[in-house]
C-alpha cells in the first residue's frame, strides 16, 4: 500500500500543530481588522480550526488559547481536537464564556455572516445587544486560501483518487448506458477509494453531487449553481449531473469529478467518448486545452486572481469562441478558475476585477470550457498548487480525450 | 415497467394544479399572518412553489399571481414551471419588482430567516429599509408537512426504491466487507432507481449521506447531527456513516437508508446480521419494534407530536431500556420521529412539548433506536401517512432482521 492508498482509508485526525499553526495565523487577521474574538460554528470552518465537526461553537480570541464549546459529540470532540473543550447545553451560556475569556460586553466580534442564518445572526444581535458584529467570512477564506504541506498531501491523494476513478471510467464506459448507470459506477469507485460522498461548497443555495457527469447535448445546458457545466440530472429538484440520457457513441461524455480524502476536494474534468468524436468538438477540446496551457504558463505567485482570467478570454477570443466559452451564449459564467480545498467554492477565484495576488500553497482548479449547443461540452480542467516559481499539477490524468 | 418504475426514471415536472393549489395554501397562511409578500429564496422551498430549482427569488404577494424573479438559467425555469418569470440580474431589482406588485415600502413581508445567510438578510434590511420583516421557515414548513396525493404517490415510489436497495443489501453483505463497501453497493443502486443522491436538511449544519450503514460498537456512537445514530465517517471531517470498519459475524449491521425519487425522500432503517445475533441484542430489536408498535397505533388525525414522542418514551421505560434510547446514556436525543418530504428534518416532529396536532397527509418517519454501548444498535425506522382514520406504512420492507 502506498502513503497515498493509506491515506485514503485511514481516519485520521488533524496534528495539533496544523491546528495552532492555523490558529495563529488566522489571529494575525483578527487583529489586524481589529477584531477582538471570533465565534466559528460552519461545520467546515469549525473542522479547520479544530480537526473536528462536533456541534458547538469555537471561540477564538485575537489573543489566547481558543475555547471549544460543544454540544454533541463531547466525547467525540474531545478525541478529535487538541482544543479545550467545554461541554454546553444552550446560547444562553455564550456571553458567560466570552466573559470568562475576558472579551469585553462592548467589543467587535466576528460571526461567519456570509453563512450562519438570518435567525441565528439575530439571537446573538439580541443576546450581546452592544457588541459589534464583523462578517468572517472573507477572513475566514483568506487564512483558508493559502494551504500547508500536511493539506496538500490530502490534496494530492484526492487527485490519485480521481485518476484510479478515471481508470475505472475507461472500463465501463460503453455506447447505449444510461448517463446515471455510468454514473453510478464511477461514484461506487470513489466510496471504495475512501471518499465522503458529500462535498461542501459555502455559497448559499450551491450544492455537487461528485461533479458532472454529462453527455452529448444535454453536457451544453447550464442549470442553476454557479458552475461552467450543468446537464440536466435525474429530477428537476436536482436539475443537474447524470440524468436518464442514454449515451451514445461519437458523442461527447464530460467527466466532472471532484475527488475527496480526508476531507479535501481536488477537481478534475476529462473528456471521453466511445467511437470518434466529430472533428469540431475534437477541437473544441484542443481549444480549451491551449487556453490551458496559456493561463498554466502565467501562474506564479504575485499574479492577480483577474490576470488568469483576463489571459483565457484573450486567449478565447483569439481562437475565436469568445461567445462559447464557459457557458452558451448568453449563459456564460464569468470565471475560469476556483479555489478547492474542504470546500468546492474557496479562494482564490479567477475571476474578473479581483486584483488579490496569489500566494504559494494556494491551490486552485482551472477549468476552460467550450460549449457546442446542441451537440455538448468539450473542457478540461486540472488542479494546480502555487510555488514558489509557478505551479505544479496536483491532477494525474493524462491530459487527453480519453477515448473507448 | 410499474408505475412506480416509470416514476422513478422519469424527469417529470411538476403539474401546474400542484403548483398553484401549494401557492393558495400559503397564500391563506399570509394572509392569516399579516404578511403582505413572501420572498422565496432556498433551493428547496423554491422548487416547492414553482417546480423548479433555477436560480432567483420568487415573490409570492399574500394576494395575486407569483413572480419568479430568475437569475439562470432561465430557459430552464421556463421549460419547468408555470409561473410567470422575469428575468433580472441583481439584487438592486427586487425594491421595482416589489413596486410592480402593488407591495408598499413599509409591508410587512417575509423571508426563509431560518437558512438564508446573515449577511442576505442584512441586504434586504438595508435596501429596504421601512419593511418589517417576519421568518417565513416555520409558515413554509406548515404548508409543506401536509402532502399531496401527488406528493405521496413519489414519497410510495421512494420507499420501493428502498425496498429493491434492501434487497441488494441481503444479496451483497458478507463478512469481512469494510462498511464503506458494503454502502458503495447500496449507493450504486439507488442511483440505478434513480435516486438524486444529495438529500436536503434544513437544519444549519445538517447534512446526511444516504443515511447510516454503521456496524458493530460503531453503530452506537452519536455524531454531530441531531439523529438517534451516528457512525463513524471516513474521516473526521464528516464524522457520521460508513467507515473503515470491518463487518464481522454476529454483529448488528444497520441499515438507515433514505430513498428519494423526485426529490421526494423516504426514510427506513432495517437490522442486518451475518449468521446470529447476539440474544441480547435480538431482545432490543424486539424492544424497538414493540416500541413503534405501540405508536403506530395512536398515529390518527387530531393526535398531538408530542403525544406520540411521550407514548414512546414510556414503552421505553416500561421495557426497562429508559437510559439507552434514542441514544446512549447521557447522550440521547429528544426525539422519535421527524417529517420526511423534499427534505428529512420536515414537520411534524415526535418531541417533547409540541402540541401541534396531526393532520391527514402528514408524513414521518417513526425510528424507535435501543443503544447497547460497544456493542451496537438496535431499531427500526418506517415512514408513515396519516390517514383519515389511522395510518398507513408507505416504507414495503418486511418488519423483522434480515440474516444473511
Amino acid at each position: 500500500m502506498s502513503d497515498y492508498e493509506k491515506i485514503m482509508s485511514t481516519y485520521e485526525t488533524t496534528p495539533e500543530s496544523e491546528i495552532q499553526s492555523r490558529i495563529k495565523q488566522f489571529q494575525k487577521i483578527l487583529k489586524r481588522e481589529g477584531i477582538e474574538g471570533a465565534l466559528i460554528q460552519q461545520l467546515i470552518d469549525r473542522f479547520y480550526f479544530s480537526g473536528t465537526i462536533q456541534d458547538g461553537i469555537i471561540i477564538i480570541p485575537a489573543e489566547g488559547a481558543p475555547v471549544y464549546l460543544c454540544r454533541r459529540s463531547v466525547v467525540r470532540a474531545q478525541q478529535e481536537t487538541p482544543l479545550e473543550i467545554v461541554p454546553f447545553r444552550s446560547f444562553k451560556e455564550v456571553p458567560g464564556a466570552l466573559e470568562d475569556l475576558g472579551v469585553r460586553a462592548d467589543s467587535t466580534l466576528g460571526l461567519e455572516l456570509d453563512v450562519i442564518p438570518a435567525a441565528l445572526y439575530q439571537r446573538f444581535a439580541s443576546m450581546l445587544g452592544e457588541v459589534k458584529w464583523v462578517d468572517l467570512g472573507p477572513l475566514v477564506r483568506e487564512v483558508r486560501s493559502v494551504k500547508s504541506p500536511y493539506e496538500v498531501e490530502r490534496i494530492r491523494a484526492a487527485g490519485i483518487q480521481v485518476g484510479k476513478v478515471m481508470e475505472t471510467a475507461e472500463k465501463i464506459l460503453t455506447e447505449g448506458m444510461r448517463e446515471v448507470d455510468f454514473a453510478s459506477g464511477l461514484e461506487k469507485r470513489a466510496r471504495e477509494l475512501g471518499h465522503q460522498g458529500i462535498l461542501r461548497m459555502r455559497g448559499f443555495n450551491q450544492e455537487l453531487f461528485y461533479g458532472h457527469i454529462i453527455t452529448g447535448e444535454h453536457s451544453a445546458l447550464m442549470s442553476h449553481i454557479d458552475a461552467p457545466s450543468g446537464g440536466v440530472g435525474v429530477n428537476p429538484s436536482i436539475g443537474q449531473g447524470a440524468g436518464f440520457r442514454i449515451i451514445g457513441a461519437g458523442e461527447p461524455v464530460s467527466v466532472d469529478f471532484v475527488g475527496n480524502v480526508g476531507g479535501y476536494l481536488i477537481d478534475q474534468t476529462r473528456l471521453m467518448v466511445v467511437g470518434d468524436l466529430d472533428g469540431k468538438l475534437e477541437e473544441g477540446f484542443d481549444q480549451a486545452r491551449s487556453i490551458q496551457d496559456r493561463v498554466i504558463e502565467a501562474i506564479k505567485p504575485g499574479a492577480t486572481w483577474s490576470s488568469l482570467y483576463d489571459l483565457a478570454v484573450s486567449a478565447a477570443a483569439e481562437l475565436g469562441v469568445p461567445d462559447r466559452f464557459m457557458g452558451p451564449p448568453g449563459e456564460q459564467v464569468r470565471f475560469v478558475g476556483h479555489g478547492v480545498g474542504l470546500e468546492v467554492d474557496e479562494f482564490p477565484f479567477l475571476a474578473p476585477r479581483l486584483d488579490m495576488e496569489l500566494l504559494p500553497g494556494m491551490v486552485f482548479a482551472l477549468e476552460p470550457k467550450i460549449f457546442h449547443p446542441g451537440k455538448g461540452i468539450t473542457g478540461i480542467e486540472d488542479t494546480f498548487l502555487v510555488t514558489e516559481s509557478g505551479s505544479e499539477r496536483l491532477t494525474v490524468t493524462d491530459r487527453e480525450i480519453i477515448r473507448v
